[in-house]
């Protein structure tokens, strides 16, 4: 799974200037404005508890996953459109967390 | 950033575990159950939607992305308390986008 | 305004019995079931927060009305579904701010 | 229950100039300003869609009753916040459903 949100931004950016015919949903939500996309947040927020609640129920966490997925990916669409993506995330999360990169700052100070 | 969701992953399999004295938050909110994670989930989305509002107001996207770890960090914790991680998450964005893993698939089936 | 929230639940509980071809909006939102009356809540509170947010930089705050009223509406349905109306929610916040029905009560003492 | 919201209208409006030691809850969410009161908005929003769940579950909506109303209040702080009440959710309400206020109209114009 290395580096898959890294290659999802590069997607993310992509699609982002994609426009015309063949234009995508990532497109279309970026035309549409923020608001559009920040509703898409909240929604999918919304479908990812309940999902939560029927997994406790049913033992079956697919549903879940799969929402959790979708708030995501609009969360990832949300920082493309103001300029931030998913390593300025993961980077917040390490600093918190003490996490992270270790051998990848070795690497990069062996650079020097 | 290599591998920070699975540190994080584990870091947070270690501490829903601990209690006593020295629990930490992410055990108080096991113990309290879903609901109160849920409820944390839809508390940082909101959070992270008004701060992306007010980001495209200040140009400053710094809030927003903190609030985004807030809310990437609750879901985790939510999937966690339910019997998922990340990777599962990064393994559905990698099917629906075709992204991921190729290298890591290569060197796994070198391993053979 | 009175009692134009009885009204309105009268409306909901003769719609929530309506099927067919003319079926409406409300009953195919029951016929959908609870999760989807809950996203529908979910997504409006998402809009009238951002409603409000744009009614503090425009000064206009319609949108923001309009908003609150799809997101109250919502939650009749809710209530709706699972046995209970307007009037349950606002015996709850007569009961809280120790208001309401002073001359009704009087009215129907009067009556015995 | 009648015009139970009005007399809320005019106790939220009350409790909005109040300050001081005695400073009330109303008071303290307009103080910390628009992003406090739609931040509890949304939480509020998260526990309703919570407690319905529960209720379908367990068959007790009195939970659900409760968060509602404090969904319903936490937004008529919000339209007190940017200058609107109650009556303009309900006058937009009446509108759509085509409902609302005969006799109230019946006597004004006997009024005139």
């Amino acid at each position: 799974m290395r580096d898959l949100l890294k290659q999802l931004d590069a997607v993310l950016e992509d699609r982002k200037r994609a426009g015309g015919a063949q234009q995508s949903y990532v497109a279309s939500l970026h035309e549409k404005g923020l608001n559009k996309i920040l509703e898409k947040v909240g929604e999918e927020a919304t479908e990812a508890i309940l999902a939560a609640k029927d997994a406790q129920t049913s033992g079956d966490n697919r549903d879940m996953i799969a929402e959790t997925a979708d708030l995501w990916f609009h969360t990832l669409v949300m920082l493309s459109h103001l300029g931030a993506n998913s390593q300025d995330v993961l980077c917040e999360l390490g600093r918190r967390f003490d996490l992270s990169g270790l051998e990848e700052k070795a690497a990069r100070s062996n650079e020097g």
